[in-house]
């Protein structure tokens, strides 16, 4: 069996404990051999980070959603350049914290309009997805009382609320559906170590090349 | 007649005395009662300032060349959506030095590739183009003189030497020949005041919608 693709990246709404699992993922890879970089969007190399800062920053109309998209994109260019391909040359698995999923649903939300610009930047610009994305999946009420417990900083993408959370959630199970080779759905409601389970079979699965896609 | 659009750019090769002809011309609109917002990129709002900070400062290899247009995209709509169609929406005269044109010339000298990545990405984020464009056009030997007298930061487009400001010229020249109506040439290499004369003739032929275009 040819060996798969290391471009692993997780999605999920917010407080579906994605970034956990992330971190578990790392952990269980590199206690079996592997080289692991672990890296998060936006952001997740020196100059996507201050594209990050530029773009979170502020007040909430401080960027059209059209100019936070470009923004957006830029650091995701930055970040494929400067540290996932790079990473994947030197036969490193990656993990990513949100790829370009999470831009596609956040600004999807805002408009169809919107949601055609993303996918047409994507395609002339960055044109490139993970090998396999874990979407952890859980109720909204769910995710955002754990998002509130967390009372992190960027407000402005967890202050979205309830119903937003509901139609994020079935944005990314429709992205799922369309796409199942590449998108594995894993309920994320259940005990923290019996999602890390199912996330570590998936992968180990994946990267044998014995998994069903 | 009607009256015509009202937003003019200035391009031309460093040292071609374009942002002295652009700060004459809103000069001698503004004598003659026009309301005039005088711009330039990149840059010219408030964001787009931040976001050429970012594009500038460092060393030169910080970004790539994609990364970079993407940045410059998102500072050039940010520009559009709150300095230039806010401006032109009250009735006002936008007067901007360096549009598009200059991104198409710097990028696309650095390939063909990224040339059509340029104009891909602006008839998708942008699609807009001035309602004039005066070329100020001059022998690159004059302008790289004049460049170099000033010592102005922005090194790093000021540093390609006179080889690249030679196919910038050839550049602008082909541009101005594919869009007769929109790009006006001008000899850049007399007396500031004779181009100005020549700048605000056609300016004014333009604004009346008594030049041939």
């Amino acid at each position: 069996m040819t060996p798969r693709g290391g471009f692993i990246s997780f999605e999920g709404i917010d407080g579906s404990g994605k970034s956990t699992q992330a971190r578990l993922l790392a952990a269980h890879l590199e206690a079996r051999g592997h080289a692991v970089v672990l890296t998060r969007e936006p952001g997740g190399s020196p100059g996507a980070e201050e594209i990050r800062k530029l773009v979170l920053e502020g007040p909430p109309d401080r960027w059209s959603a059209e100019t936070e998209i470009l923004l957006f994109t830029a650091a995701r260019r930055d970040h494929l350049e400067r540290t996932i391909r790079p990473a994947l040359a030197a036969g490193k698995l990656v993990i990513c914290d949100r790829f370009a999923d999470s831009t596609r649903m956040y600004q999807g939300l805002r408009g169809a309009g919107l949601r055609r610009m993303v996918d047409a930047l994507h395609d002339l610009m960055i044109a490139q997805e993970p090998d396999l994305t874990l979407l952890i999946d859980m109720d909204p009420a769910i995710g955002l009382a754990r998002a509130l417990a967390r009372q992190g900083g960027e407000e402005r993408f967890e202050s979205f609320g309830q119903s937003m959370q509901e139609r994020m959630r079935a944005g990314f199970l429709d992205l799922a559906h369309s796409a199942p080779a590449r998108i594995r759905v894993v309920d994320g409601a259940r005990a923290q170590d019996r999602v890390a389970a199912d996330v570590a079979a998936i992968v180990m699965a994946h990267l044998a090349g014995t998994d069903a896609a």
